[in-house]
C-alpha cells in the first residue's frame, strides 16, 4: 500500500456553491452514488474518498453552460479546483488513472464547464512507465544533427503521390539537407501508397544518400493503425534500416501508443491530430498541459506543440507555453523532443528562439519548403540559415540581409517575424 | 482500388461564406497544405479532395465562438455539412478513418463551432471489423435470460470493498435474481482489491449460485488497462470460468477495444467512461451517433447509452436517440446491447420501455439496487416486476398498485414515472 496521491486540477463553473460543486466532482469520481448504499462505511469514506485540497475562485468567462447543466445561471461562479486522489484507488496505470481524474465528470450536470487542466502525478508512474526510448538525445545522434534545431519537413501533397513519387521528393529534400522528413497523419496504409511500398521505395533512396554524405535523413513512416498491425508495421521499417516511426496518439489511443513504446526500437514520432476534440473548448475537456504528461510517460519521443503564427486556432502564448511543458522535466524522464508544425516558414525562427530559449526542438516546415519560390533547396536553405542566424545571436533584419534564400521565402510567406 | 466513399457529417459555425468554411474543412483533411505545392497537380486533386456534397444552414446557436476563431461575429453562420471523403485515402482502417474525418479539423480556426455527429461507413468496415462476438443473443444465452430486459447492477460502494466483501454483495445479488453484474469503472486493479484476488472470491460464489439453480449471472470484471495487460486480465477472467469482461472504451481506446476483440472469448462490457469529453459540448467534438459506430465495429458487445431521468447532464431525448442508434442495423454486425445506468430504478421502466419499444437492452441499477429500504433482495425484485410489468403492458399505476418492491422502492426514490 501507498500514500502516494494524484492531485488533479479543473476549472469548473457551477451555479452551486463551489465547495458544493468540487465535492460532487470529487464524490463521483470516488466513492459516491446517488444514494448511501449499505456497506458504504465511514472507513470506506475516509480511507478512498477523493479530497478537495483547494478551491480558487477565477473571474467568470461569459462563456454558455455546457448542455443540461443545472442551477440559476446568475449564480454562476467560476473557480481552479485541485482534488486529491490516493493512488491506491486505481494504482499507477494510466487507464484506470483516467476512469478517477477524468471518468464521468464531464457528464456531470453540477458542472457548467469542467476541465482538466493539469495532473500532479506520483513517482510511481514513472517506475511503470518507461518514458521516451530515445528522445532529444536519441534523435540527434539518429540524424546527426548534433547541434542547433532540428529542422523537417512533411510529405507534400499530404496523400496522392505513389511511394516513388514520394520517393523523388525524398531525394529532393534529403540532397537539400534536411534533418527529417514526416508522412502526413492522412498518409496511413491506404492502398494508393501501402507503407510497405512506401518503405520499399523510400529507405533505398535514404541508404544512398547516407551512403555518399555519411548521415541519413530520419523519415517517420506513418505506421498508424488497428493494435494488432502496429508491431508488423514497426517491424516493416526497422528491416528496411529506417529509424523513426509516427503514431497519432489520438487514434491509437495513449494505450496504444504505450503498446507501441514496449516494442519499439526507433523513437516514436507522436502526432497529436484531433487533440482539438478534447483540449480546443475551454469550457470541457482536457488541456495540452495534462495530456502532454500522459503522452510523454506512454513513450513519445517526439511530440506535437504547434508552432507560432499557425494556421490554427491556437495563440502563440498558448504555443510557447505548449512547447515548455513538454520540456519541463517529469520524474527523470528522457525528455521529449517538441515538435513545432503548422505555417511553419523561415521567417519565424528567431521569434520562436527568442520565445522559446532553446534548439532542441523539431521545426517541421511543410508549404514553407515544399512551397518555397526556389523548390525544396531553398526552402530548407532558407530554414538552415534562419535557424543558425537565431542560434548565433543575430536579429531577424541581419538574417533577412544576409541571406538571399530567406529574401526569397519572405517573397512568398510575408514579413519575416522580428 | 475502390470507387466506395465514407460520408462524414457535421455541424459547423463559422463567419466565412459557408461553402468556403467547408471546403477549407475537406481541404486540411485531404488534400490541402497552407499554400499550394509542386507536384500537387489537379489530377490528384481530383482523385483525392474531399467534397463538399451537402450543406444545410440552420438556425444559429447563439452559442460563444470557440477559443481562437477569427471573423466578424455577426457574419456568423451555422449549418449541417456533409463530406466525402474516398476510401482510397485511407482505406478501412478506423484508425487512419479518424485521421481523415477527425484529425486536426478541430483546430481550424475558420470554424466557430465543429462537431462530427455522423458517419456513414461503407461495408469495407464491416469486412475488416468483426464487431461483437455475442451481442444480444450471446448475453442472453450466457446469462439465461432468454427474454424480457436484462437487469444489472454494479458493485457499490464503487471502491473501498475487498475482494471477500465485494463476493459477499455477488452471493446476496445472485440470491436476489440479478442478471448481471458489473465492476464500478473505478475499480480497476489497485492493491486494495486487484484483479485477480477479485476473480479468485467472487467466481466460487457465481459457481456455486449455478450448480444450486442452473444459472449463473454475469460478471463484468473491469479489465481495463494497458493494451499488454488486457490479454492476461482477460485470461485470467476465462481460467475462473467468468463469463465477461468490461473496458472502459476511452481508456484503452477504440483501438484498444478491437484489440481486445480479437483475443476475448467473452461478451465485452464496453463502458464509455470520459465521452464527455468529446460528446457534451454542443460546440466541438464528436457525438455519440458517430462514436458508437466505431464502437460497436470494434467489438463492443455491450455498450453504456445512459439511461432516461439520468443523475448526468443528457436529457431524455437523447438517451433514447443513444439506445435507437445503438440498435440501428450496421453492416450486419451483431446486435450491441445498449446498456442504461445512472439513477436508474424501478420506477423507470414503463417510461423505458414505452420509449424505446424493447427490452433487448441491459438495465443497470446501482444505488436503485443497493439503496432500496429492503436491501438487495427487494431492489432487484423491485426491478424485475417493473419490468416485467411493463413488458405485459400493463401501466406504472398497475405495477405500483401490485408491486410491494416498487411501492417500498418508491418510498426511498420519488414517483414511479408514468
Amino acid at each position: 500500500m501507498s500514500s502516494s496521491r494524484v492531485i488533479a486540477t479543473y476549472i469548473i463553473e457551477t451555479s452551486l456553491p463551489l465547495q458544493q460543486a468540487a465535492e460532487v466532482l470529487a464524490g463521483e469520481q470516488s466513492t459516491g452514488t446517488f444514494v448511501r448504499v449499505e456497506r458504504e462505511s465511514d472507513d470506506i469514506r475516509a480511507r478512498f474518498a477523493a479530497q478537495v485540497v483547494q478551491i480558487e475562485e477565477l473571474p467568470p468567462s461569459g462563456s454558455a453552460p455546457l448542455p443540461g447543466t443545472i442551477g440559476d445561471p446568475r449564480d454562476r461562479k467560476r473557480a481552479r479546483v485541485r482534488v486529491q486522489f490516493p493512488l491506491d484507488n486505481f494504482g499507477p496505470s494510466l487507464p484506470n488513472l483516467l476512469a478517477a481524474v477524468a471518468g464521468n465528470l464531464f457528464e456531470i450536470k453540477e458542472l457548467a464547464a469542467i476541465r482538466l487542466v493539469d495532473l500532479d502525478l506520483p513517482r510511481e508512474f514513472a517506475d511503470r512507465y518507461a518514458g521516451p526510448a530515445f528522445g532529444v538525445e536519441g534523435t540527434r545522434r539518429l540524424t546527426g544533427r548534433t547541434e542547433g534545431a532540428m529542422l523537417g519537413t512533411i510529405i507534400k501533397p499530404s496523400i496522392g503521390l505513389t511511394p516513388q513519387e514520394t520517393a523523388e521528393v525524398v531525394a529532393d529534400l534529403a540532397a537539400a539537407g534536411i534533418d527529417f522528413i514526416k508522412d502526413d497523419e492522412l498518409q496511413g496504409n491506404g492502398p494508393h501508397s501501402p507503407l510497405e511500398e512506401r518503405v520499399k521505395a523510400i529507405m533505398p533512396v535514404l541508404h544512398r544518400h547516407a551512403d555518399r554524405t555519411g548521415t541519413m535523413p530520419m523519415y517517420a513512416f506513418n505506421i498508424t493503425d488497428d493494435i494488432d498491425r502496429l508491431e508488423r508495421n514497426h517491424d516493416l521499417v526497422l528491416a528496411a534500416g529506417g529509424t523513426c516511426v509516427m503514431a497519432c496518439i489520438n487514434m491509437v489511443g495513449l494505450s496504444g501508443l504505450e503498446f507501441l513504446r514496449n516494442h519499439a526500437e526507433v523513437p516514436i514520432h507522436g502526432h497529436r491530430a484531433m487533440l482539438g476534440s478534447i483540449a480546443r473548448s475551454d469550457q470541457v475537456g482536457i488541456a495540452f498541459r495534462a495530456w502532454q504528461k500522459l503522452a510523454r510517460l506512454s513513450g513519445a519521443d517526439h511530440l506535437h506543440t504547434n508552432g507560432i503564427s499557425n494556421k490554427f486556432y491556437e495563440s502563440d502564448e498558448q504555443v510557447i507555453d505548449a512547447i515548455a511543458d513538454v520540456r519541463t522535466p517529469l520524474h527523470g524522464l528522457t525528455p521529449t523532443v517538441p515538435v513545432l508544425s503548422s505555417g511553419q516558414w523561415a521567417g519565424l525562427a528567431h521569434a520562436t528562439f527568442r520565445a522559446t530559449g532553446t534548439a532542441d526542438m523539431l521545426v517541421l516546415s511543410g508549404g514553407g519548403i515544399h512551397g518555397h519560390p526556389d523548390g525544396i533547396a531553398g526552402g530548407v536553405a532558407s530554414m538552415r540559415e534562419a535557424w543558425a542566424s537565431a542560434e548565433r545571436g543575430e536579429t531577424a533584419e541581419q538574417a533577412f540581409a544576409s541571406s538571399a534564400a530567406i529574401r526569397r521565402a519572405a517573397e512568398r510567406f510575408g514579413s519575416i517575424r522580428v
